[in-house]
């Protein structure tokens, strides 16, 4: 993509209300663009990004057996109205509802459980059609009254949400560790270090749930767990003090720190099958309530966390596996015409390039790329020509290296297996 | 995918209110199903196919230049009011408006013009930021009142809209253009036999603009147009009367057809603009008005519009293009053992194949095969075994063959290049 034809370019300005790195970072760079609070627009190089988050989520749900589908995100208040959520007081206050002209009532998706079992219960009968594992990637409302970060806490935002039903306890618990798992390989393909803490269930259930905490410093949550084991609870549920010894292994003492909630699993169990009515039979004929699961991934919201772990004073530093492209190509004086030679060739490889062709000042041009943060920079300047060819860089730091026009694309497919290799 | 594992599965059951045969096909198919009056699951078999016409759509729309992006799906009144579109009884009719709980005016997204444009002034100051050329996959919210006929007029819906804006009239109209051979690239890929005729610009402009129709028996609409050269009109604006002499090439008839409107371009001119207060300076340094236009496909209503052309008294006939999976696999009698072993190789191979893995009659699984319309069947059974391998047919008919296990992956490769031809 030539950088001249980009819609979203780089911007001096940093927004007024702007406190978090990812927040400014995301709108200087041309990622997003606010609607209205808590409200954006993902600009061709965010939703590059985020295409590139939901990919990886893709996989990783379809290895554990689930599909893909789509569900409404406008929902009639009758399906809401079986579970008693339209009028819980904690979900009315942050799900948006309200009437068409003829007075029928709606909402907007805030979640998706009583639409997905709504549809399971019509198409389930026996014990041979379950286990069910389907999942969407779709826009979740919420009348967030905290809204404000940029992306991390918005009103409107990308989920991906899936759902499983189980005939019993056991296959609803096995299936739930398996997702576990798996959202522990998707934030570890994406270069997040998150802790999984234990928490309460919220709107959702009474039981205990599980969090996927990004330990940052400018997360809003707290979360407290073991120097030296696993274990770790949120805020809201830790009873003990910081400090303490670890409840679990005894060993190791609890810490706190701020995180950004980014993924939560929630072992939902009989409760919203029986008030919805949705029963199968079972092999022995009984007639019985299945085991519900609901596992969630905010991928606007991931974006975001990434920034705040992923960011030095220029910008943005894009982890390999969601980089909106994989080379920052710039020419500098004198570089034009060599510059132009490699982008064409390039993106007949395939490789995906920003090509920073712009009539403008090398300062101007290099802190823009800082800002972008892609991992791979390579400029092309009379210097680099009259060094031997141009000059590769990493976003991320170390010495920049002088490589022959023939020998680039070799160099950066081993720079990029080098990064991916760090990461698996 | 094994059929046993598949979410949402045949059904005999008819729905009540169904007229169209893309309603009936699609619900019995276990593609959609409805949550509520115009409102739809696209179930794992569903969303498959309306992915596989995004990625054409995408492609097409990467060729002329646009950028994919998302915009939000809930919008401000202020944006709306700048272009007096709020309060148009037109808009008022089906555009979704409600107020959240501290009396904040908000509408769904009926259409994007307004938030583009607003985003679009945000991001552009000389005529060297245009043109721009952006789109996205989105929802769009209408209260239809004839919401009916299963997903092709449904309330709640996917579409592809694009938006670009210009220096002058003559770009717009050179891009606008350029759209139109996209879009007719699009519906040929797609196999659908679509006419564009001139229309009125309904609550989006005065201008007349085009509709992109596809001539089936089962349309709502009806289009006029001439038996010899591309002339056409909708009904709206159609002033003559059928069986008069073609006014642009004076040489053919005027011939009526029903027809489904599956695409619409609309060359807006700087009304948006100039409203909505959207300007940029020219190269001779003055300060213009830019030309905006605005281009949709319904892509939830393009998988029905296919199933209205490509059917039979049997069930769907999935174009090549778009199909859900790239072969349907059946075991009968005896032939499991094969059947399981070509079903992991080719999942292997990377082909996409239903395998009907179920115990029962080869009456329900080979009616069930032509409900779903796969293009292609791969039949395994103690009787082809005996014959010498697997038996091959198409979903359009003509006579099955039968092929050894091993030449297999090579016949399933002609038969999709041959349709691949014969569309190209």
């Amino acid at each position: 993509m030539r950088y001249t034809r980009l819609f979203g370019k780089t911007s001096r300005e940093v927004p007024r209300d702007a406190e978090l790195p990812s927040h400014r970072y995301l709108v200087k760079g041309g990622f997003i663009d606010q609607l209205m609070v808590g409200s954006w627009t993902l600009l061709p190089l965010g939703w590059r990004v985020v295409n590139r988050i939901n990919n990886i989520i893709r996989e990783e749900m379809d290895k554990t057996g689930a599909s893909e589908m789509l569900m409404p995100l406008m929902h009639p208040k009758d399906v809401w109205n079986k579970t008693g959520r339209w009028n819980d007081p904690g979900v009315r206050e942050i799900m948006y509802q309200f009437k068409d002209k003829r007075g029928r009532e709606f909402c907007l998706s805030f979640t998706h459980e009583e639409v997905v079992m709504d549809l399971v219960g019509k198409h389930i009968s026996s014990y041979k059609d379950l286990p069910v594992k389907v999942y969407h990637f779709s826009t979740k409302f919420r009348n967030e009254p905290r809204a404000r970060g940029g992306i991390i806490r918005a009103r409107e935002f990308l989920m991906k949400d899936l759902y499983s039903v189980h005939t019993s306890e056991k296959d609803l618990m096995a299936y739930y560790e398996e997702v576990k798992q798996a959202y522990l390989r998707i934030f570890s393909r994406l270069d997040m270090p998150v802790r999984v803490v234990e928490a309460g269930g919220g709107v959702f259930t009474e039981k205990h749930t599980h969090e996927f905490q990004l330990i940052v410093p400018t997360g809003e949550d707290t979360v407290f767990y073991c120097d030296e084991c696993l274990w770790g609870q949120n805020k809201e549920i830790f009873g003990g003090r910081e400090g303490s010894r670890c409840p679990e292994c005894k060993e190791g003492r609890v810490v706190s720190a701020n995180a950004i909630e980014v993924g939560n699993i929630f072992p939902l169990g009989q409760k919203y099958a029986q008030m919805m009515g949705v029963t199968f039979v079972d092999k022995d004929g009984e007639r019985k309530i299945p085991w519900f699961g609901s596992y969630g991934i905010g991928t606007g919201r991931v974006m975001g966390a990434i920034v705040e772990c992923c960011h030095d004073s220029k910008g943005i530093i894009w982890p390999a596996s969601v980089t909106p492209y994989d080379v920052h190509l710039l020419s500098l004086s004198g570089g034009e015409s060599v510059a132009e030679r490699i982008y064409c060739a390039a993106e007949e490889s395939g490789l995906e390039v920003l090509y920073d062709d712009r009539d403008g000042s090398p300062g101007v041009k290099l802190a823009d790329a800082d800002l972008i943060g892609i991992p791979v920079r390579v400029i092309v300047s009379a210097k680099s020509i009259a060094a031997g060819g141009v000059e590769v860089s990493r976003r991320s730091g170390g010495k920049a290296e002088i490589v022959s026009v023939e020998k680039l694309a070799g160099k950066i497919k081993e720079l990029y297996s080098e990064k991916l290799k760090a990461k698996s």
